[in-house]
């Protein structure tokens, strides 16, 4: 391919209100081009990497025994309204009206549609089980789009779903889809982590979650150099609390003025922040018609992990209670709650830590005051002890590795969905003793788009983009210093003819730019090997250079097609090894 | 593939709502799924067969040197005001806002976007000519969406960009579109005009039309044997009038009780319909604040070709006026109008066939009264004489060929835009003398899912779908006849296994179902070639049937792949040559 004919807009600057490198360089390289906060073009060569992707990803799928299919973009809201999804989706979800007022949404996934297709066209097990999956444009309307690609209002995905009439079916496709997926990235290079997630609205346990590590990421990851690794929300470690022996002393309030924080307390008291307990109070909705409140109890340099509290409540929403409601059930403020004397109508959850203390300090349900010695059950009560504090970076992950954090860009979901839509939408089979019963579902999806923004996350560089082979738009690029010299355009184009009859794709930079320009935009496109042909052509020499690590060498021009392939083979393998 | 592994919901009933014949069988051969009106379902035999379309177009597209991207569909409304089309595209266009109350638009089509990107991304001649496409789903509000998926609301296009800095740029990337497009449509198997199109709301002279005979296409086509071809709109044939050489009798006014149209007035008055002359009366805006009565006059047994009518007014609209807009002017209700005495600021329009009649009868604008014996310039003026009708079957075109009708399906459009966009939005280069100039630009579009409608049409029977080889789902229908015998199931096994190793796509019906179930399910999917496998495996004999004749014949299965690619040679030699 010429690069004359090509669409590639680099650009010296990233636009002013990048932050990503992701996004700085793919806009940078004349991959994207932003039409509209958090909706953008793929130009030319960020669509080939995509492509490739899509390559990739229908390999894999077939492997796994899935077919693709393509479902509208553009849905009725029926289904959607039978759901609840129309409503709990929130303001994420893009509505419309067709001319004769009738409600539509732009798809942001497709559950409802895929569980109508299956209740309308399979009655009976024996047409299970059954694995679909389509690579579609999806769309949701962010409240802050950011990142570029990486969180954007419409965007491509992998969506997938599976149908069986027993569980069996449901494990066997959810281990199949797993292994594609791992496969998936594995092929594309990416370094990535497999976790326990929290599986959030899409409703059903038995999740897994694939993340990207990457400084843009918006989770936090709590992973081991085992193979441990969880969301922050989830993560448990290693109880490593000892019971504190000194003998209980005499329960004593004490004012704390100003004193707001933890840490605020402890100067006040002149103690450590460990021995304070920090009080906080939630209110948690049980149903459309039930809420309780509950007071939650934490060792004062721990923090609190709302989806264990929920977990454990099982509870449909989790709320830090307002400050009215603070002071109407507790009496005092925020910073100087605690579980002294308080209301047997208020439920008080303690997390393990607390368990082993004694002689606490803790808020008074008083502004200003605190008391010091606090001891369980003589002091005051706690109904529930539990793990709902988060875990800390080198604390003992249950693998038995110590626990490091990194920022995570997530690509990937697996859920076993269960019965729920099936039994929303009616999507029943006759099972083998031919009794109707809810289609056991899963959905697997993967970001294809934010894929890009991933891979550039952990690869470019200051100079820009650094694509591993397996999803490049190009293998090579081939640059002839000065175009308008015939010798380097001959022999550069003998170069791409003869790279191009070994299989490679190669992008030919016959622009009549200044060498300067030619190779910064070079490093910008970030083609795994530049083959540069310069004065030295005269003499049948040409220099090779890995885009990855700078490194070059020199070969004669009938040498060039056998040491890229040497060179992409190893690269290959260097990305495979890197991403383990 | 194993037919079990993949979702065909064949059915013995076509919707009740079905007219086309495309529609009744894609939805019975289990190939596409309502989800709501207009809003279609790709199942995975559907979309298989797209993806081969989408692949023959990508070959074509790179031969031709365009380049692939991808815009969002979702498209913020500004663009669309400024270019005036937000208003000016109507109820078809799909409008929504985001959460911010921003105003978006579900695209369409793309020359708003394109502009634009081009404008940002390229500010000299020397980036240019450059021909980018993209194959995406379009959303177009259909007032009556039907016949499937061939007028839908979301739909799929392969819409291309032409963007040169000269006319030599435009005519040469113009040039190899339409090349493309011949390709494409010829490879495909597909029995299509070319025609000079009514270029309609796209702005732009220089169009050319690609269009598929077929019963339920919405166009009338007027075509020879020789190589003319024109939407009715345009087509011309050649002037045979003769004049009329009786002498000009005196004007008579009749009375005409109850004769409101032609035939009616010709009956009342004892004369033939062609001696009648047909007077419509039309109001023509000429612009924003401008309109103009017209009133044209027409041959008796002669339509109203508005289109023609339209370009010689130069007007933007032409309605035919209302009721009381014409008792207005002349006095008289429609089917008792007539050119004598009418005010002199009123224009009259001619057919040139009015021009050689003498002694013509015409309303007497009074209403029950017709004048016989009016004659031009004698009775009454014509301000213009012109080809201002439909041409008829059997009149001889340019070509000098006899012109037939056909009703046709639009599947392909390519326009010389010109700067109409680049101007509006300001997308200007710097040409090789330094000067800023319009982009000028070319729009290319091929409806990609209304081929397979168009396809089914021309090639479906009673029995259901027959696709061309290069685009069915798969090549051969292997079919065992009862599956629970081993050696049957044993022989289709190796059967599959050594036609997917000489390279062809193969469907398994492995099955469980009666045999009558899988051969008339094999009628409806329509693969090229079945090959069954039935009591005479045993003898290691098979038989082969052509779908599209029926032919069938005895092979030994050794000679299966042989056969198979015998066979599927010549047919795809029939489509092209039937095509043609």
């Amino acid at each position: 391919m010429l690069q004359s004919k090509i669409l590639i807009p680099t650009k010296k600057e990233a636009p002013s209100d990048a932050e990503a490198l992701s996004h700085k360089m793919m806009v940078r390289a004349g991959y994207i081009y932003q039409v509209s906060a958090g909706v953008w073009a793929y130009l030319p060569m960020a669509y080939r990497v995509i492509r490739k992707v899509e390559n990739i990803i229908r390999q894999e799928m077939d492997k796994a025994g899935a077919v693709e299919m393509m479902m509208p973009a553009l849905l009725p809201a029926d289904l959607w309204k039978e759901s609840g999804r129309y409503e709990s989706y929130g303001d994420n979800l893009f509505k419309l009206k067709d001319r004769r007022d009738r409600d539509f949404i732009m798809g942001p996934t497709h559950e409802e549609t895929f569980t109508e297709v299956i209740r309308d066209s399979i009655k009976s097990y024996k047409k299970l089980p059954l694995v679909v999956y389509q690579l579609q444009d999806k769309f949701r309307d962010e409240d802050r789009p950011r990142y570029g690609i990486l969180r954007g209002k419409e965007f491509e995905m992998l969506d997938g779903y599976s149908f069986s009439a027993d569980q069996a079916g449901l494990d066997q496709a959810y281990e199949l889809q797993a292994k594609a997926y791992r496969n998936i990235f594995d092929r594309i290079g990416l370094d990535y982590k497999v976790i326990l997630a929290d599986s959030g609205t899409m409703g059903g346990k038995n999740s897994q979650e694939f993340s990207a590590p990457a400084e843009v990421g918006e989770d936090i990851i709590a992973y081991t150099d085992g193979d441990y690794a969880a969301n922050l929300e989830k993560a448990t470690s290693k109880f490593t609390g000892v019971q504190q022996t000194a003998e209980p002393k005499e329960l004593e309030k004490k004012p704390t003025p100003g004193a707001h924080s933890v840490d605020e307390a402890a100067e006040s008291l002149g103690i450590e922040p460990d021995q304070i307990i920090k009080t906080m109070f939630y209110i948690a909705k049980m149903s459309e018609e039930e809420a309780e409140p509950v007071l939650v109890l934490m060792r004062g340099n721990d923090e609190v992990n709302e989806a264990k509290l929920k977990d454990e409540l099982g509870c449909e929403e989790l709320t830090l209670a307002s400050e009215e409601d603070t002071v109407k059930y507790l009496g005092a403020h925020p910073g100087s709650l605690g579980p002294v004397n308080v209301d047997e109508n208020i439920k008080i959850y303690a997390d393990n830590y607390v368990k082993v203390m004694v002689n606490m300090a803790c808020g008074a349900n008083e502004d200003g005051y605190h008391y010091i010695n606090a001891n369980i059950d003589r002091d005051f009560r706690v109904d529930k002890f539990g793990d709902f504090r988060n875990v800390k970076e080198g604390e003992i992950a249950p693998d038995g590795h110590p626990i490091k954090f990194t920022p995570g860009i997530e690509i990937g979901h697996i859920f076993k969905l269960g019965t729920h839509y099936s039994n929303k939408l009616g999507a029943q089979v006759l099972d083998n003793n031919g009794r109707l019963v809810d289609v056991i579902m899963g959905s697997y999806g993967i970001g294809v788009s934010r894929l890009l923004s991933a891979v550039a996350e952990q690869t470019a560089d200051e100079s820009g983009l650094v694509w591993p082979d397996s999803i490049a738009p190009f293998d090579v690029h081939v640059i002839p210093v000065n175009a308008k010299k015939a010798d380097q355009m001959e022999m550069a184009n003998e170069i791409t003819t003869n790279l191009e009859k070994a299989g490679y794709e190669v992008l030919l930079d016959d622009r009549k730019e200044r060498a300067g320009v030619k190779f910064a935009d070079s490093d910008l496109i970030g083609l795994p090997i530049r083959v540069t042909v310069g004065k030295k052509a005269a003499d049948g020499i040409v220099e090779i250079k890995i885009r990855k690590t700078g490194e070059t060498v020199e070969v004669k021009t009938e040498e060039v097609a056998n040491t890229v392939g040497i060179l992409l083979k190893q690269l290959s393998g260097q990305d495979a090894n890197e991403a383990k």
